[in-house]
């Protein structure tokens, strides 16, 4: 079983990230630039912009971050947000890039399934006529997941599964490569999963704990300690598909400040 | 085996949308135009292009056809497709129409998933938690098809297979609903099928035939006879899928004109 490791993946993404914003600096170029809204102080979005800060940081993107008061007004935080997305929007939830996505055309994308994919052609993991599994239909994950693993780059046969799916069990189970986004802690068991499977974990869900100093700790959708003797390769929690979503977002970043993608 | 009368269906939608139309002229409001592009004389378009007008007709729409010869350039027909596109798109390819598709907001919807969907509500067939296999994954059929079918309004567990599908036979023999939008005719054989499936057959692929007057006939993609004994339904070619195409083009025309969906 091999862990596939996104915090070092990411890193090696940023470092390339980094190099990148160096030669648009020497040429004289426009420093990408991120802009962050956070509403009142919530700690896990605290955390996560935190995060985001750093990160440009780290790879010489400039960032700022926008802060309100849980009693904003809604007129007042959609003018900053017009005012900022005047700007190119870089987030890949909108229409047109969903759209341009599913059709096949340059686009950004959600930050989460192209960190998946990042990590699945950086461990050189072999996907063309492969099972792939996805569990979970939203917006921003299992559905831009699922047309990416189907499109010609990957070529996997995909099946989309969700709450309304008949045994979910033998489905998950006929995967080779699984992909678990569903958001319930520890869901995917042992006898869910294909001896030798691929399997990626995009849960991230906070559940209490005293042996943490912030009092919770993350877990996964899949129960690692039994599917991990299973697999050929899975990505853990912390530290597997998390890192690759925040750098999937300089990624696009950088895009949307170096090139006009639609043209 | 229930044969569904694409034919039927399309027809009663027609009326619908007549009388929607008759209304709309009632209260001074505008008429629905469809405006279509012919360049050359291909014996397939002629014969669809025609079929819309007619269509169009039936049901109260103004229609329009703008006629260019093979030798048109690009310029000309660009400059004409800009005029008319500076009107509401109906056509549900637009990146924009597909990406409100996939994240369930109001859109255009590609004509031929959306005559699908209306056969299957309008026949009542059950389709939550149901296996769905949809063959091929076009721009126009496949893909939004796939999705819609996994959309919570028809609840399906959908696999998208294609070319480089491994164990194609099992896969569709898996499938409750099969949806064959490959384009090779009489492809799906009957023991690609489970007994008692719902079959819906996209293909329209014409071959020479000495026995019409056109000189060809159309073939799905279901090699009919064998497979409609081990159907609970199945769609003929022609009379299924095909009217079912043309009448949602007119339901998006009708949108179009009817209301602004994009607010």
């Amino acid at each position: 079983m091999i862990l596939i490791d996104g915090k070092k993946i990411s890193a090696e993404i940023k470092s390339e990230i980094a190099e990148q914003v160096k030669g648009i600096k020497e040429r004289g170029g426009k420093t990408p630039h991120l802009s962050a809204v956070l509403v009142g102080h919530d700690g896990g979005s605290e955390t996560y912009v935190a995060f985001k800060i750093k990160d440009c940081q780290e790879v010489g993107f400039k960032s700022s971050l926008h802060r309100f008061e849980d009693d904003v007004t809604e007129a007042e935080l959609l003018s900053k947000v017009h005012e900022l997305n005047s700007d190119d929007d870089v987030d890949g939830f909108q229409p047109i890039n969903v759209g341009r996505m599913v059709i096949g055309l340059p686009s950004f994308i959600s930050a989460t399934p192209d960190g998946i994919i990042e990590l699945l052609n950086r461990y050189g993991i072999e996907t063309s006529g492969k099972n792939c599994v996805v569990v979970g239909r939203s917006n921003i994950v299992g559905r831009p997941m699922s047309v990416l693993m189907s499109q010609k780059a990957m070529n996997t046969t995909v099946t989309v599964a969700h709450s309304r799916t008949k045994n979910l069990k033998e489905v998950c189970a006929s995967a080779d490569i699984l992909i678990a986004a569903i958001g319930s802690p520890e869901f995917v068991k042992a006898d869910m999963v294909k001896e030798g499977a691929v399997v990626i974990d995009v849960g991230t869900t906070r559940v209490p704990s005293n042996e943490t100093k912030s009092g919770f700790r993350l877990k996964g959708d899949v129960k690692f300690d039994e599917v991990a003797e299973k697999c050929s390769y899975i990505t853990p929690v912390p530290g597997g598909v998390g890192p690759m979503t925040r750098v999937s977002l300089l990624k696009n970043t950088l895009l949307a400040a170096t090139k006009q993608i639609y043209s």
